[in-house]
């Protein structure tokens, strides 16, 4: 049986030649394609048009666009191009709300930036590389922490996409599922994930492409599986976790966790410690994007005077009292909500 | 304001000059056409592709189809009639294998069939009649039962469509929010309900057509709309009752009881005596329909070899603890797992 569930052999994102290419989410799992880019402007479309999504990616295309930013700007304008580099982050932390991962990686471009007297063009890519890179790394320590707390569990199911396509590579939860599944078979299912399919599309192209079997459901038969007693584990990431531990991901994951909680199922949140906001106190304050009625209301519907209407927050807050483990590249934390995980901050 | 959530003004079923005609569900909400028959199986086909579903809406299109049986048949073939018939009603109780109304209403007409000596179509076209007209005439009784249980509750919750379309006319769960919609304005929220959209192809509509308001969800927005409060009542209907009250009903609505417990929001099941299966003890003996994987599975991973599956139950059980109220045309059950259905038979 060949199969290579721990090749890095997805790539969300790509820096080449100082440009980056981003794959066309959107376009999967029918077509593979990749986008170049070399301004900044264009990489927070690629982020808000969801080219490139999930809360680890986010963070690194930002820190490429940075650089970017600083490269054309920094050549063809000596006077104005901190100003002009301001507007471009500005543009960058508007592209998305929830993933606090795209301000951590704009907090550390500038930190770097305001360190350096001279030419930053290669101390700014460098570090873009390094947040990338580091990223990787981080993905591969939790899927090692990750598949040892799975030990044999069986069903795993994940939700959304928290892939390698997520992330710089491997992937948070799936990198567990990865990791897990390198040292014995299990059966991954995975929620379709209403309404972008990230599951669908993503997921198990990504799973399929690593030769994992996948099996795709209607994110509402999860609690049927639960009931059948299919369901071992529920493995997802996180967009931004709160330093009490609450979670905010994809719409649908609080609702798992409500289910697995009642079915007896455990509950992992991976995710690397950038996506920690250790200045939250608490999930409620997380700001939830609302996305466009038009991702998944009927056209018909859209017209003046219609009296139907759809309401698409794309995240929810899962209380920390629900998850059984969040994993970090930095450790394991058992029980979050008896401990926060503020104590992970370096 | 002008609105008239009480009128009957969305019509699954027609039953006109000796023709069965049917409202393509599948083309809806872009087009209203509808479909004429003069035979069983083609019925029969109708029914398996879900030109028209929902357990009353079925039961009562197979009874017209037993209709036109009886009627191609008997003027044809005086000889082998019952044995053409015989055949017909197979394919009919072959058709969908859920809701048990489907078997109710074949019942129904192969019991008034074998009470005649002579020529059974007039008779039989009658009691077709009669139960379309009795399905009615129940909804509209529900209706009125479950308004008044509803009281004030301003948030209210449905999942696939249980209303005009998926009956006789009016609506089961629809058929309670009509009439509680009448006497005062609610907030109505609609789970899109994958894989096949029943919730944003028909159930919207059917309410926009009643001058009804409603809001869309993903089906996973449901647990964080409890989360916040905004849900009094989740109300479906059923296509399979237990005796003891175990609830057969579109895929997610287990999910919805179990996340309504949680959240100390209500559930309310809305469905004729006809759906409840007397002669079947608990919810674990009901067959769950498993459809095509074509249904949310991408084509790209249909191929030979492919590593992807998808999992398709169309149903799921809610056993009779998570259910407050079951609501029939003979009167309200509360707290159902305390004393089951059995009583409701005639």
């Amino acid at each position: 049986m060949s199969r290579s569930p721990n090749k890095l052999n997805v790539h969300a994102l790509k820096w080449q030649d100082g440009q980056l290419s981003i794959l066309d989410q959107r376009k999967l799992p029918e077509q593979v394609q990749y986008n170049h880019y070399v301004t900044a402007p264009e990489v927070a479309e690629a982020i808000t048009d969801m080219q490139v999504r999930g809360a680890p990616a986010i963070g690194i295309a930002a820190a490429y666009a940075v650089a970017l930013s600083v490269r054309q700007h920094y050549v063809t304008d000596k006077a104005a191009w901190k100003s002009l580099l301001a507007a471009d982050m500005a543009l960058l932390a508007a592209s998305r709300p929830t993933a606090v991962n795209l301000f951590w990686a704009l907090n550390k471009m500038q930190t770097q930036l305001d360190s350096i007297a001279g030419n930053p063009i290669a101390a700014l890519q460098a570090l873009a590389e390094q947040i990338h890179q580091q990223d990787i790394t981080a993905n591969q320590t939790m899927g090692t922490i990750g598949a040892d707390i799975l030990a044999d569990a069986q069903g795993l199911l994940t939700h959304c996409n928290a892939g390698a396509l997520a992330t710089g590579g491997y992937g948070t939860a799936l990198g567990v599922i990865r990791s897990a599944y390198a040292s014995q078979t299990r059966q991954v299912f995975a929620g379709e994930t209403r309404p972008w399919l990230q599951g669908a599309r993503l997921t198990v192209w990504e799973l399929s492409e690593d030769a994992i079997p996948a099996t795709l459901i209607a994110d509402s038969a999860a609690a049927i599986l639960m009931q059948q007693g299919k369901i071992d584990w529920v493995i997802v990431g996180a967009d931004r976790i709160a330093a009490n531990g609450d979670v905010a991901n994809k719409i649908g994951t609080y609702a798992l966790a409500v289910l697995a909680k009642y079915h007896g199922v455990k509950l992992m949140v991976v995710a690397p410690t950038s996506t920690i906001d250790f200045a939250m106190a608490a999930g409620s304050q997380i700001a939830i994007e609302q996305r466009a009625e038009s991702e998944f209301l009927p056209d018909c519907y859209a017209q003046a005077g219609s009296l139907v209407s759809a309401w698409n927050p794309v995240f929810d807050v899962t209380p920390a009292e629900l998850i059984d483990v969040i994993v970090t590249e930095r450790g394991a934390i058992f029980e979050p909500a008896k401990s926060g995980v503020a104590h992970l901050s370096d």
